[in-house]
């Protein structure tokens, strides 16, 4: 349906050459991450289709790849999906999706049934399952890789393509420091991979580090939607209505804080500031459109992908070879000083 | 993380017996479709897990569905394959998700390296590749149904589970025009299986049954996404800003004019009513709420599956056995009697 895009193309608009959007499409780890992620915004922006990558699949010139996830019903999943197919195909492999529900039985069964047999090489986003188990189970011979775990849960026999989250919450926290508030709360997510504590640690950090006194940050806990964070704000400013800013370790519990702002008759950004983390879609799509930090999801997928393929193929990289970018802010309309606030408080 | 439920407990929610639960549960297919849903809302919302499920798949009961679709980026496919996947595990099945990103070779390379092999049957969503391509995969013993097909474009030789779209378009015209609206504008979605039309003559001709003058409805065509529904409601509403009221054919689009109202000046519902279809979370999710018209998501899930199943296990079932309920009005805040923008205007 629509228009033919065409490789020349994609390069005008990443402002790059034919030959670097080549280079992403075939080998994106021999590029620098900023500009994996410049071309393949645009490949996505522009809707191209590399043709070679379709035919080599017609031909059977493929393999399989699976990827595991916890809950396709998060909106992250969706979009990190869409860049670990397109980049398995670049490759000529296939990507199945499987989605276990939260539940490590079936993430258990799943892992039986495909692990070695109908995939390749599985990569493993969903944590309900325990890295020393899955070590266990790749060192019977199957090819498994993590993803965007959540720090320490992590194993030494297993590669994980993640992202800094620690960095994210430090980043969020400059931000707000920066803009002038000192009275903040916190909403932290409870992910499937239980609470997301390294990005509130960074946030944490980052704000003691500029002088802000972080023994009494009111925060609290809830599942990572947006009826989470919706719930959990209303509490939290209920308890706390002097707050000025609110940091959640995650967009959608943003998203539902923001609600839950103008339910409480509190205006974003001019009567509170809300910052996110993972820039999913959702975040310019909403209004206001959320300031946050953007976590480099097409770079992940693209390498998580490449990791997984030399694996099974056999293949050695360099350690650098794997290297994710460093989470960015991006701020849109959610956060504003709090001289502001302070004036209309 | 979250305490265990028990199926009483599912069954209180729904009122219903813990029987017709656990009936739900392994035959959808024989119990009332409003009911099914009933259930399978509280399963969702509890998060209930039958555990039986689990232990069928941990010893290897269990066969392979594959369930092709075009974008996994819209949430509506994110909220489809939940429900697909629990439907297809209820049957001690196995669901993989593939995404063919919009793009028919791809969708005919996915079904030559799966259907029949990988997987036992492929239910597929997308419509890039013919009714008729895939009724001759079929002819060559591979099990394929199709699902949320809109309209003329399927073939005899193929079963489609799917919703009555145009009855859908009906009810929004009614809503509608049954709180005084006359100036109406339409926002045709272009979907991955083209243009969402029977949604809209549905709607259009139920206007004109109801006496209004469809002739010159004032109508834009744009991608079924956030961002295309914002660019063509701006696009409207400049062109025609005494319109009381917009449909959408597909909740993004809606929630997108939601925000082009806004930044228009304009306010939902007081000043511009404006309803979608589909009732996808995000509709619920959003402010204001968004009025729409709820497909029968579970249901159409449970049931392709269990007709897949059903084919690929040599089994008749009556047709009534894979009967989709009609799409439902649901009414929110995005709404409101035509008469209050009078005023105003």
């Amino acid at each position: 349906m629509l228009p033919m895009v065409t490789l020349a193309e994609v390069a005008r608009h990443a402002q790059v050459t034919a030959a670097t959007v080549s280079n992403v499409l075939r080998n994106p780890q021999k590029v620098r991450p900023a500009t994996v992620d410049r071309v393949m915004a645009a490949v996505r922006e522009l809707g191209y289709r590399p043709n070679l990558t379709a035919r080599a699949l017609a031909e059977g010139r493929t393999s399989t790849l699976a990827l595991m996830l916890s809950n396709i019903s998060n909106p992250f999943y969706p979009e990190f999906v869409l860049e670990a197919e397109a980049a398995a195909r670049r490759h000529g492999y296939f990507l199945l999706v499987c989605n276990t529900d939260d539940n490590p039985s079936i993430a258990r069964a799943y892992l039986d049934r495909i692990a070695g047999t109908l995939a390749a090489g599985v990569i493993v986003m969903n944590t309900d399952v325990s890295a020393d188990e899955l070590a266990g189970i790749a060192a019977r011979g199957s090819t498994l890789a993590l993803c965007m775990w959540e720090g320490a849960r992590t194993s030494r026999a297993l590669p994980c393509v993640t992202v800094d989250y620690a960095h994210a919450g430090s980043l969020a926290a400059e931000h707000l420091a920066g803009l002038g508030h000192r009275r903040i709360g916190a909403l932290l997510g409870e992910g499937s991979g239980g609470p997301q504590s390294l990005r509130l640690k960074g946030f944490v950090d980052t704000l003691a580090a500029r002088g802000i006194d972080t023994e009494a940050l009111p925060a609290a806990s809830c599942r990572d939607s947006i009826e989470g964070g919706y719930e959990a704000a209303r509490t939290l400013l209920a308890a706390h209505p002097r707050l000025t800013a609110l940091f959640a370790t995650n967009d959608l519990m943003a998203l539902g804080a923001i609600q839950a702002a103008a339910d409480c008759g509190r205006h974003v950004p001019h009567d509170l500031s809300v910052i996110g983390l993972t820039n999913i879609h959702l975040a310019h799509q909403f209004r206001p459109a959320l300031t946050t930090v953007s976590f480099p999801t097409a770079s992940i997928a693209s390498i998580a992908v490449a990791l997984t393929i030399d694996r099974i193929e056999g293949r050695k990289a360099k350690r650098d070879a794997y290297k994710v970018p460093l989470p960015e802010l991006v701020i849109r309309d959610s956060t504003a000083p709090a001289v502001r606030t302070a004036r209309r408080g």
